[in-house]
């Protein structure tokens, strides 16, 4: 179509909301650059006349865009397409990466035994029943139903000694880690000495807030705490005592001793990290160390292994003394969703949670079971180690052979870790041989399992 | 019951699981203090026969809390608890405050309106449908189903111009900010320019990050953003072009093609807080600023005012050469929630958010015409001030008079906010008189809305 006065607008309109489509149609001009910077446009009058459309729609749409800075109006100039910068236009997203044939790596990306029929059921109960005040800004520090349910059940599960007051409920346990270094800086610690191996998304969220982090050898007794004597700059340990990870052991008593003796004789503080405490598969699992000694543990949970990362749901426990500073640095606003909280609430509170745990548990036993088969009878030197417990387990591997299991495993499809990746970088060189594989049976699907096990047996000396 | 050897213990037996019932019938003995440390246990094979159950369930009771460290056990001096420190009992969490009668402040704790039964049936939609991958940790910086909605529905409705690599959630404006904040530091910029009326917990986020914040100005023409010339040292603005907060104006023309060739002249980045776009009620909404220049300008959205804080879902639309710094700020696991953020794709794109904004909008409007035919007729200097839009409307009062009104609203049970609450404290104290009230009108329900109107009649001059 051609405009008698100005440029030709070359406008497509569609559909019946003629200003809306006017608008959109010029604003679309002016961004592609059909319409450069100056171009003088059409009066409205003979705009209006060769659309066939009123001219007070091509007036508004007109004053729309010189309030929207596309267009300017002066007195005397008529109106003119405003000086911008030309974007660029998008990009097709990338591909993202292949997923390998048999994912076993630990912190796989799928999940697939999220329980969505038990957990929409708790969401339509727990949203349906919320009172109006339930979907605004909430209390920072976490919605009471969700702190009142979990301190109960963490109690009766894992002998915690939590008070709901103390319960603050967090993003993971990784967002979690980051307020309370936040919240030790403030109380002058700015030490914490974390497990020779772990995991090194923890150790950046620890570095980013400036907090040294030197390591604590690690050995089939757990994290060697005595050490912590001799490192007087650190003010806290970070620690895995119910399944040490990824090695799998569990603190052994007298360590669980040692490093309360030593939180109290220094006023250090143990930030235990008690990931995946409800699956223990050979006995009961053991209590957190919290239980022992309320005032001196950060205790860390997380729904990302009992239900599915996906949740972003996790909680700690913080010592009465520690609660400002943490209250302070998870901020005036919560960042955790709130209907997610609800829902776990109810999810806790009808024995759904119960329900799930009990039915993994009992799937991973057997999974578990299954990959000692396929690992017993090997090469000398490769055997399952740790625990029974837990979602990955530890394969160990004759000295200097990690690189080339985990080359054939590539080579196969088959998605594992190598136990070196998870060890600290500034980690004692002289450290006995480690060479083992991580591999974690819990989030890949019953129907792929017995392939990917298959796939693990082709690949161990 | 009395055991034969050692203390009495006093245990109660519940249910059938025995083992599980003594170890917590037992730890709780410990816990309250009832056995004190270094008392001696029963032996095993005492207790057992006391309690009649087989010493193999008390022995593994007795080891499981020696593994969890609330019992010694040490050849020679049989079982004995543990040395460890007395915990506070629990206190009953304080009351909350009680909310007033009739609640209008901005940011009020209730918000009736969530659409309750639509949210779950795009969450049973969402979740049914979601492949299992979606239950891992996901992409940090958001779902990219949710990011590719976005991606168009905010084209659509607020201009803006958004390839989905662009597209960051988070957790609401404020998390976003934080975000920004970070990142730009790291670009070395760390004074943001702020309005001199606005949220103090923005201003806090920012100076969490160590950022300074002067204050711009606010007049009937928004932010006068012709001082950031002399502002040397600002490298960025934060503003709300589309609807001043709380002061109701929009950025006239003329300002908004001045900042953004202040950001092109000198490097600088606009951070336009978007929140309350999608509501205005005399016309169309004007689009965002980010549309006219995406290279220079950081755009924030939010679900917080057009559906519920409670979704703690928001996100920003951030430049090409930003991107790697917001990602890093963002961290490597993503903290928001990962089924809200399905849910709301669907929401999005089944076209019940467009619904859900356009049954409020008529709501919001009719209220904030009821709302003006309350304040019409009062005291000289008594009326509504800024723009037909937003969930907050000011109503400006006489010089002097911002403190008794508010002292006569809270006499009556209602809540409202003083403008004087978002100055700036470093803002201009020279600044002319600005007594008025902050009204609220989209939080509260429908049956509650006339009787707060009607008190809010009351206690105006």
């Amino acid at each position: 179509m051609l405009a008698k006065a100005g440029v030709d607008l070359h406008l497509e309109l569609h559909g019946t909301r003629l200003r809306a489509g006017l608008t959109g149609a010029l604003r679309e001009a002016v961004r592609s650059g059909r319409l450069a910077p100056g171009t003088r446009l059409p009066a409205t009058r003979a705009l209006a006349e060769d659309l066939g459309i009123a001219r007070s729609t091509v007036t508004e749409c007109y004053e729309e865009l010189v309030a929207e800075g596309w267009l300017n109006a002066r007195r005397g100039s008529g109106t003119r397409v405003a000086d911008r910068v030309q974007p660029r236009r998008p990009k097709p997203a990338d591909d993202p990466a292949p997923r390998p044939q048999h994912d076993l790596e630990p912190g796989a990306a799928g999940y697939a035994d999220f329980p969505r029929a038990p957990w929409l059921a708790s969401a339509k109960r727990a949203v349906g029943a919320a009172p109006h005040t339930a979907f605004g800004y909430g209390d920072p520090l976490g919605r009471i139903e969700l702190r009142t349910a979990l301190s109960e059940y963490l109690n009766r599960v894992r002998g915690v000694y939590a008070d709901p007051a103390h319960l603050v409920i967090t993003s993971g346990v990784h967002h979690g880690l980051g307020i309370a270094a936040r919240a030790l800086r403030t109380e002058g610690i700015d030490t914490i000495a974390v497990e020779a191996f772990g995991l090194d998304i923890y150790r950046a969220v620890l570095h980013d807030e400036n907090v040294d982090i030197p390591p604590l050898m690690v050995d089939t007794r757990g994290a060697r705490v005595s050490d912590l004597g001799d490192m007087v700059e650190a003010g806290a340990a970070l620690l895995t005592p119910a399944h040490q990870f990824p090695t799998g052991y569990a603190l052994a008593p007298e360590r669980r001793a040692h490093v309360l003796e030593w939180a109290r004789r220094t006023g250090g503080v143990v930030l235990e990290d008690d990931y995946d405490g409800e699956f223990r598969y050979d006995r009961r699992p053991i209590g957190a160390l919290q239980g022992l000694d309320p005032d001196h543990v950060v205790y860390f949970g997380t729904a990302s292994k009992s239900i599915a990362p996906a949740l972003r749901l996790a909680w700690m426990v913080v010592p009465e003394r520690l609660l400002p500073a943490v209250a302070h640095a998870k901020g005036r606003v919560d960042t955790v969703s709130i209907l997610d909280q609800l829902t776990l609430s109810d999810f806790i509170r009808t024995g759904a949670f119960d329900r799930h745990v009990r039915a993994r548990r009992l799937v991973y036993r057997r999974r578990r079971d299954e990959l000692a088969a396929a690992v017993a009878g090997r090469t000398t030197g490769v055997r399952l180690v740790g625990m029974a417990a837990g979602l990955q387990a530890v394969v160990s591997l004759p000295a200097g052979t990690e690189a080339r299991v985990l080359g054939a495993a590539s080579r196969h499809g088959l998605a594992v870790a190598g136990l070196s990746e998870f060890l600290h970088p500034a980690a004692d060189p002289e450290w006995p041989s480690h060479d083992a594989i991580v591999v974690n049976f819990a989030s890949i699907s019953d129907s792929a399992w017995p392939r990917a096990v298959a796939a693990l047996r082709g690949i161990l000396p």
